[in-house]
């Protein structure tokens, strides 16, 4: 296979980040050095599951001035969703915030990028969503992951549906990168396992993408290489969540979030933004209902994927697709191969001659 | 062995890089993006070695009111060496430069480095010598690597010899740190064969040296294992220098350097600072001579390491230190254990009883 160019110049990295059990402590004097005299209110974007679990909240430095939202992740981001949260914060404070901490999944850290752009930009969440259209730098920002996988803690977008438009489609912009990561695989530690197995083979899956397209350069396969072989010790070992596995995991997410910066998906995710814009599956689960179709895809990674399962022994949903009206498989069809750039960096330009209708449904209808 | 925690708190990333062939003539767009109506000067820092070989120094996209300095890598740079460059640009710039490029090799690298920090902050480069000692961000800087290894291209330090004192080093800072890094494996075509596995080999040592290490973390061994990974592919291949692996080779200097943020290294660099500091041996040649005594720490490493040197037949000088004066080994001793930190990485905190002068004596006798 010949090996194209991926067209991508230039990437940012997140500016800092920080690694170690404990290091959420780091928080309060990071936000200090923001701090001052003339702006000391910072804003927490906190996942609404940890309203309960109050362990987490508690131990976060919330000085008065400050404001907590905890954020409602049962759907996934819209832009109407953000546009209200960002009117919540313009409410409360007096001015910008001097910086703003997404403490959650990848929902909530979206989230709190997509807010920290527009309280600098104005305008609405929907103006945004493309390529390179936030024009200024956002509210300095922080990024502390809950769960590890889906690389947004190191990623330039912000995913979210623009329920108007049917757009799922983020920020895309040097701008949307978090200033400062807290990885603390301490916040790891009561995570469902079929959901930290979902959203760990977030990474697993965008790197196998990546390394099997058409679109390709050194650095993005040096990243997903990396995050691959992380995923593999994880999740063939014998206890995925042991404190070395779920250290490697978020290493993982973080390379993997820096390898999507140089690479493309592939035919995983636009079929499992199907599953997500037509059925309103999450997009980890979504994934992984989407690898019982991939074996002609992917087949080492397809064995190796359902190996992963069996020794996990975590639960796949089943048979969401079996049994829908002929107008629902049309619009899954639509929703998948309205993915371009991502097909054709797996099937190459004449896409849609492999993904026909009929054949798309029938994958559809594996899951 | 117990795993110790590093202590590295909080690590920057490089903000943008870009990696590909001909990806240098981005530079123009990226100047052109920092030069303003009040401030237009951009200071070059190249490699003597493109003096003579005018092709790289006519394509770098100099204008009128710009300044071309050939940095003398001879020898390693010196804190003196770097103040009277500062004040070459001091006397031909109006005022700081809006940029400033340093294109080369390590040497040329942290030149680029500690002028940047200079301007901005005044004083002498001796005064920075140590850690967090620089107060401000320093002019807005690029790296265009021209050899890969050293990882002087995302590292935060600069490393500098004060003559006066014989302290050998750095600016250590997170101002140290390039803002953005053009990785063009073009550059590294011309490269003598010796030259390129010396310099390459620094970025496999100093990981080698990182994974035996106590003081570990998760995300610094990643780093380290995928710029191993690439330097086996690398060197144990037929051709180190084919375009592809020209490429794998740029990114393992840039994973390295990545990996010198959560790491230490061990044994070898502290002898390797030894041949240095006293008998005036490059970095990454000393690096390779030390190898010669590496085997009882290193075992495994050290036949990787020399059964690299034989499928690339390339040369590693030899005896160096084999008939010296009794006073020339005290010094070679003394330049070696001050490195506590590495030492006490790789051997535990009584490695002086395992590195006796008569002991020491000997490893150096044996390169």
């Amino acid at each position: 296979m010949k090996t194209l160019r991926t067209g991508i110049s230039n990437a940012r990295h997140v500016t800092h980040y920080s690694f170690g059990f404990g290091n959420r402590k780091l928080l309060a004097n990071l936000l200090d050095a923001r701090r001052s005299d003339e702006n000391t209110s910072v804003v927490f974007f906190v996942d609404h599951h940890f309203e309960k679990n109050e362990t987490l909240a508690d131990q976060l430095p919330v000085e008065q001035e400050d404001l907590l939202i905890f954020v409602d992740t049962t759907n996934e981001p819209t832009t109407e969703g953000i546009d209200q949260l960002v009117a919540q914060v313009r409410e409360k404070c007096e001015q910008i915030p001097c910086a703003l901490v997404g403490v959650g999944g990848g929902a909530t850290l979206d989230t709190a990028k997509a807010a920290a752009n527009l309280l600098t930009n104005g305008g609405k969440a929907e103006e945004y969503q493309g390529w390179d259209l936030v024009k200024k730098p956002g509210v300095y920002k922080i990024a502390i992951p809950t769960i590890s996988g889906t690389g947004a803690e190191a990623t330039r977008t912000c995913v979210m549906t623009n329920k108007r438009t049917g757009l799922k489609l983020g920020m895309n912009s040097d701008y949307t990168v978090y200033d400062q990561v807290i990885l603390d695989p301490d916040l790891t530690a009561t995570v469902p396992r079929d959901q930290y197995f979902w959203t760990g083979m977030d990474a697993y899956i965008h790197c196998i993408e990546s390394l099997a397209g058409h679109y390709r350069n050194a650095i993005g396969d040096a990243f997903s290489r990396q995050t691959l072989a992380l995923c593999r010790e994880v999740f063939l070992s014998d206890d995925m969540q042991s404190p070395e596995n779920r250290e490697k995991l978020m290493v993982a997410s973080y390379l993997g979030g820096g390898a999507i910066a140089s690479s493309y998906v592939g035919v995983v995710h636009p079929f499992s933004a199907g599953l997500s814009v037509v059925l309103g599956a999450h997009h980890c689960v979504a994934n992984c209902i989407t690898m019982r179709a991939m074996e002609e895809f992917y087949p080492k990674e397809f064995n190796e994927f359902w190996s992963m399962v069996d020794q996990q022994q975590v639960h796949i949903p089943k048979g969401l697709c079996s049994d829908l009206q002929e107008e629902k498989y049309e619009l899954l069809y639509d929703s998948t191969v309205i993915h371009e750039k991502p097909l054709t960096n797996a099937l190459g330009e004449q896409f849609r001659r492999i993904l026909s209708p009929s054949r798309t449904k029938e994958l559809f209808q594996r899951m």
